[in-house]
Order: C-alpha cells, then structure tokens, then sequence
C-alpha cells in the first residue's frame, strides 16, 4: 500500500519502466510518506488494438 | 473521463474490437453527454486459463 | 464474461446508469455475440479531488 | 458476483491455477454466502519487468 | 505479490471481509507458495445502483 | 494514454492528492516521452476494513 496500476501503449523498453518504477516510487514515498517498500506498481502494456479514443481504435489512427 | 475497460475471453478479432470501441462510446456520448474523445476504452484478452467460473476454469468447460 | 469497469466522475444519476448499462449491453451482445446474462458491468463514481489530467485535479479545474 | 482479479507474477502452471479458482471459489461461497456460479475470477500474469516494488523491479533483483 | 481485487455488492459485515481474507491468503499461500505477507487483498463494495447484469441494473431487480 | 490507478487508504489531504498527481504526471512524461494531457491519474480511497495484508484486515492492526 499504495499499489499503483499503470497501462500504457507497448514499446517502452526495460529501461524506462526501471526510471518509471523508480520516479514514481520516489514521488509516492515524498507525498504520502509511506516507506519505499509499501509502494507496489504494476504496468500493463496494451497492443494498439486494444485501446480506443474518441470511438476510434489506436490501430487504426495514422 | 469516462474510463472503460473491457475484460473479454481471447479470440475476437480487430474488427469486433473495433465495433466494440465505436458502438460503447457512442452509447456513453449519448447517456453521460461528455465528447467523443473523453470516452477511453482498454480491451484485456483473457486466456482460458486465467478465467474460472463456478470454481472451474474456462479452459477445462467441454 | 465479458466484464466491463466504468470509472466516471460522480453525479450520474441512476437513470443515466440505467440506461448506460442497457446500451453498453446491448452493443457488446450485438459485437461479441454473446447472452446478455454474461455482461456484467460496474461502475465506479469518482470524486473530483480524485482525478487528475494533465498534472492537475478535476477539483483544481474552473 | 463476487468479481475477483488475482495480479500475479508469471510462471504458475495451470494446474495452479486450477486449484486456485477452486480454493479461493470455496472460500467466497463459504464466506458470502452466494452461489458457486456468482463467482468470477480473472487472473492477470506479469512478467518481471513489469512489476516494481521499492523503487526496483522484480526483473532488476538478484 | 499476488494481489488481489474483490468486487461485491455494499453490506457484508467487517467479520465477513476479516474471514474473507484470512481464507483467500491461506489458499493463496498454499497453492503458490508464497509468505502470507506476500499476499495484499482490496475489497471495493458496490452499491447496487452501479452494478449490472444482462442490461439490467441490480438496483431495479426484485 | 498512461492510465495510472491508485490504491491507498483513506484519510489523504487534497493538498497531497494534488501534489501526487503533480509529481507522478511529471515522471510519467519526462520517462514515457508523452504530453502531460495524455496522463491520466485515479486515486482510490480505501478503508481500513476493506483492505488485508498477511491475512488480516488493516483495520484490525494494532
């Protein structure tokens, strides 16, 4: 506690989710003031078929 | 704002996904009255292994 | 299964809800091919102090 | 009715997840005192390198 | 990890969620093999207005 | 696009809300590369009796 969900388009590398993870973990631990360990983050990476806006499919924005 | 996500069995393709995304926020646009492109929709393909029902999961139903 | 989470911001009212899941059923029945007795829907009210965009709360919105 | 979705590192056989519907089914209906057939369960696999905890990621530790 | 999500309609006792919870993380612990601590549960209750079912709201059922 | 949803206990001032959506949009966008419209953030406050850790309730803590 906190658990931080976060979805968000693939193709991030291993690299940002580390700097991602770190930051927010970081920014949680100097607002809420809670210990870097309670600070739990889960990504999901979501294909461009499977997130729509504005009625229309990622995929299929040029 | 407003948020939708969708957790469906795998299998649809990007033609039903995309029906899917434009029917939904249609019906949110016209119910809530917010635009078009506040409507965000994620889509989540489930194994059959990773859905139980009943106690049983769906990749062992006949 | 399919299962649907609506996350909108407080002050809907329950006709609004009643309709939202009428609609939102009837479309995923429609593209799917599913019974309706398989869609489940819940929605979540959220507070405005409880949603930020762009870096800002909705509550800090004029 | 009862919705339940289990976020879980990768790697747990199906026969895990099996047991697991069954055992966690039994307890809800148990406890809540609804039908078998009320109770969903999602379960969600992550890779390592999409779960952070202390900052780190799992992928990152030793 | 694992984490847990439960969704249920609003108006289960605090005793009921106290053996909810002893019961999941003991089947949790058994099946994956984790530590108890390990094991993080949330329950959202639900109010019947914001949950549906084959189109039709849970607040408009008899 | 990123969503980002928040579990934490109730009882946070607005003020840290605020901040919290200020810092976390600002790691989101110098890591993810994103505008800080696209950021979206869902805090979601929860009670102590709705939230189990090891198999006990929070709200059974000493």
């Amino acid at each position: 506690m906190p658990f931080i969900q976060i979805e968000m388009l693939e193709g991030r590398t291993v690299e940002q989710k580390r700097e991602l993870v770190r930051r927010i973990t970081e920014a949680v631990v100097d607002v809420v003031k809670c210990s870097p360990e309670a600070v739990k983050i889960i990504i999901r990476d979501m294909k461009p078929e499977n997130y729509g806006e504005a009625g229309v499919l990622r995929a299929d924005k040029k």
